[in-house]
C-alpha cells in the first residue's frame, strides 16, 4: 500500500535569520497525520528566488503534497507570488472576492487602503483561490504533475483556518489516504534509557506497520505508537493489543494513558473531584499559573495565584514568618510548606502548590547554588515538599520546576 | 565576495509528526548569523534511512557547512550514526573519553549504567569527536567534499553547549568569513504595510548589500538591516547612515532603537529610575508575570503579581468593591482600575499593571464578546486604563493582552 507523503516549505528570511520559532510546521503535521499523510520532509528557505524554486521541484519529485507557508504579506520583501505564477504558467489577476475581503478588512480596522494591500488580491490565474476568513492573503491551490501545492500565509492563525476551513477537506477528497493509528502514554520520573530497557524485548517484537517513538520533554517522557494500514478496525485492534502491553511494562512511571498536558490531567482531577487549586510562586514567577490557565475552563477549579517575587510579599502577604526567612532561607522546605498555608488561608481552595528556588544566572551561594528548588503540595491538614537541583539555563529551570511542582500536585491530589 | 552558507539538518520523527516544535534550528541560525555565515536551507527529515542520506547529499552540494541535531538517542528508533559512518566512509570505534563521560554521568545520577548507553559511546573513526559536557551523545565533525559536516544531539542545552564551545569556534578558524551586520528597531502600533508605506522611497534606493525585514510579532513589528561586505568599518557605517534614516522615518512608532523584548525594556526603564512595579491578573492568568520575570535580575524591581482569576480574590485580597464587579463587571474599566490601586496597596510598588478580560473559547457574553479585554497602567496617583478586542485563540489573545499591557505600563513610566 502506497502512504502519501507530504512536504512542507516554509519561506522567509525572518526563519533562517532565526528571529522567528517554526511553530506552523508543527500543528501542520499534526493535522496532515491525523488524516493519514504522511510528512516525511520540512525544508525552510529564504526569500531567494532560486532556492524557493529549487525546494518546489524537488519537493514536487518527493511527495503527493506540498504545502507552501509564507512569503504572501503585503511588504516588498515578498517573492513568492510572482515565482508561483511562473512556476505554474499562469498569468496574475486579480480576485474580486479576495478584494472585497481585504476592504472589509480595511474597513473593521479603519485604516486607509493602499496599493500594496490592493495587491494582495492579485492571483495567478492557474490556481483555485482559497478564501481566508482571517487575514488579507488568500490561500493558492495549484495542481501539477499529478501532485497538489497550497500556498498559505504564514500568519498562524490565518493559516490554521485555511488549513481547517478548506485544505484538510478537500485533501480527503482528493486521496485515497490510508489509515493511520496513535497511541501516546504519558511517563513520569524514569529516563529514556531507562523506559528502553523495561520495553526492549516487547519492542522487539512489534509487527513492522507499527512504530514506537520516545518523546522526553521536561522530565516527562511520552511513549507513541504510530500503526498504518488500509482496515481502520485492524490497526485500532493491533494498537489496542500492542498499547495493553505497553502499559504494564510501564506501569511504574504511568502517568496518563493519553497524550494530555500535566496541566490539563490536573484539570480534570480536580473537576471529578469538584475541587479547587491556589498557586504560591517566588522563582516561577507566574508561569504555573499560566500553564493552569492555559487550560480552557481553568476558571472552574484555579482560583488564583500569589506570585511572591520579592520575599516582602512572601512576608506580609503569605505569612511566612520573617524569622523563617532569616533563619532558614527564602529557598527552604519551611518557607514553601507556610507558602502553601498562606496561600490556602487567602484563596480558600482544597489544594496548593507552592516554589521557591534559584533559576539563575546570579543569585547562588556556595550553600544553595543556582537551580536549587523547594517545591511543594498540600491541603489544610498537610504538605508535601521536595528539594530538586536542576543545572541549566534560567528559563529550562523555570519550565522544570513547574513540571515538578505540577506532578507533585498530581500525586498529591490522587492520594487526598 | 563569496558568501559562506550553511545547511541545518534536523532529525528525527517527532519532529515531523509536530509532537515537538523546532527550537534549536532558530537558536543555530542566529549563531551562525553573527559570525557571518549565512543559512540558506533548513530541512527535517525522519528517521528514514534515505531521506537522511538525500539530505545529506543535498545539503552537500549546496552548503559550506551542514549542521545536524537528532536522531542520537540512547533508544532503539536511532538510526543516525551507523548512517554517518557508512556516508563518511568510517568504522565504529569506542571513543574513551566520551565513555568515561558517560560513566561520569551515571554515578552521578545514580543509575545503573546499561549496554545501550555504552553504545553512545561509539563513533565512526573518520570524525573529530567533540566532548559533550551536558550529555551522554558525543558531537561529531567530519569533512567531505571540502565541506563541514557536524553531527549533534537534539537536547537543545547539548546542542548549545557543544556550538558554543567547539563548533562556532572551530567555524571561525576554519573559514574566512565576510562580515555581516544588523540594525533592528522596535515599534508598536502600526501595521506592517503602515510602515511599508512610510519608508518606501527609502527603501527603494538602499544599496544591494543592504536588505530590509519586516518581523510582524503580536502587535510589535521589528524592522532589521542586514548589510554584509568584507570590510567592517565600511558594514557598520552604511548601516549606522541608513538606520539613522529609517528611525527618523517611524519615529511615531519607535519604541526601540534594538531588538530588544517589551519586558527586558520595563526592566531597563525601571532601574534606571530606581522605580518598581507589580502585577494584578486575571484573564493572563500570570503570563505577565512569567514575561517581567523571564529577564534575569528581575527581583531588583518586579515584587509580584496577584493572579486573581476567581472573582473572590479581586474581592477579597485586591479590595475591588462587590459591587463593582456586579454592576460593571468584571471585565470593566472600574475593575481594572481596582486592581491597580488594590496590588499597589498590597505591594508597595511604584508602578503596576492590571489586566481583566474574557479569552475564551467560553465565558462570552453578547454584550461582552470573547476576546474583550481591559487594561490599565498607574501609580499611585493616577490609573490611565485601555479597551481591546481580540478575535483570536485563547493562547494567542493572552498573549496579545500581555504584549497591550506591557507597552501601555511602558508609556505609562516614560510620562510619569
Amino acid at each position: 500500500m502506497e502512504r502519501i507523503t507530504a512536504s512542507i516549505i516554509t519561506i522567509g528570511d525572518e526563519l533562517l535569520i532565526g528571529q522567528v520559532i517554526d511553530t506552523n510546521s508543527a500543528w501542520m503535521s499534526q493535522e496532515l497525520n491525523k488524516i493519514g499523510v504522511w510528512v516525511h520532509y520540512r525544508v525552510a528557505v529564504g526569500d531567494v528566488w532560486n532556492d524557493i524554486w529549487n525546494a518546489l521541484e524537488e519537493a514536487g519529485k518527493r511527495s503527493n503534497i506540498i504545502l507552501i507557508t509564507g512569503g504572501l504579506g503585503p511588504t516588498a520583501d515578498d517573492i513568492t507570488k510572482p515565482l508561483l505564477c511562473k512556476y505554474f504558467d499562469g498569468k496574475m489577476i486579480v480576485d474580486e472576492q479576495a478584494l472585497q475581503n481585504i476592504k472589509t478588512i480595511f474597513k473593521k480596522l479603519n485604516r486607509p487602503l493602499i496599493e500594496r494591500n490592493v495587491k494582495q488580491a492579485e492571483v495567478p490565474d492557474t490556481c483555485t483561490v482559497i478564501q481566508n476568513k482571517r487575514g488579507t492573503a488568500p490561500g493558492m491551490w495549484f495542481e501539477k504533475y499529478a501532485k497538489v501545492f497550497v500556498s498559505m500565509p504564514g500568519v498562524p492563525h490565518e493559516m490554521k483556518g485555511i488549513m481547517t476551513d478548506d485544505v484538510l477537506p478537500r485533501l480527503l477528497q482528493q486521496f485515497n489516504m490510508p489509515y493511520i493509528g496513535h497511541r501516546t502514554l504519558l511517563t513520569a520520573g524514569a529516563g529514556e534509557s531507562f523506559l528502553a530497557e523495561l520495553i526492549k524485548d516487547w519492542e522487539a517484537l512489534l509487527p513492522s506497520n507499527i512504530k514506537l517513538a520516545y518523546l522526553p520533554n521536561y522530565g516527562l517522557v511520552r511513549l507513541r505508537l504510530t500503526a498504518i494500514g488500509e482496515n481502520k478496525n485492524k490497526v485500532e485492534k493491533l494498537l489496542d493489543n500492542e498499547f495493553g502491553k505497553l502499559k504494564i511494562l510501564t506501569k511504574e512511571a504511568l502517568v496518563a494513558e493519553e497524550d494530555i498536558s500535566l496541566e490539563k490531567l490536573i484539570g480534570r482531577l480536580l473537576k471529578e473531584r469538584g475541587k479547587t487549586v491556589a498557586a504560591a510562586e517566588s522563582c516561577t514567577g507566574g508561569y504555573i499559573a499560566h500553564l493552569l490557565t492555559s487550560v480552557p475552563g481553568s476558571s472552574a477549579y484555579f482560583y488564583g495565584s500569589v506570585v511572591s517575587y520579592d520575599n516582602s510579599i512572601k512576608e506580609n502577604l503569605l505569612n511566612v514568618p520573617e524569622a523563617i526567612i532569616h533563619e532558614e532561607g527564602a529557598v527552604s522546605e519551611e518557607t514553601v510548606t507556610y507558602m502553601i498555608k498562606g496561600v490556602l488561608e487567602i484563596m480558600k481552595t482544597d489544594f496548593a502548590v507552592a516554589v521557591s528556588g534559584i533559576m539563575g544566572p546570579d543569585g547562588g551561594a556556595q550553600e544553595k547554588p543556582v537551580g536549587t528548588v523547594w517545591i511543594a503540595a498540600g491541603n489544610i491538614e498537610k504538605t508535601e515538599a521536595q528539594k530538586f537541583f536542576f543545572r541549566f539555563d534560567r528559563q529550562r529551570n523555570i519550565e522544570l520546576t513547574a513540571m515538578y511542582a505540577l506532578n507533585l500536585l498530581r500525586q498529591f491530589i490522587l492520594k487526598n
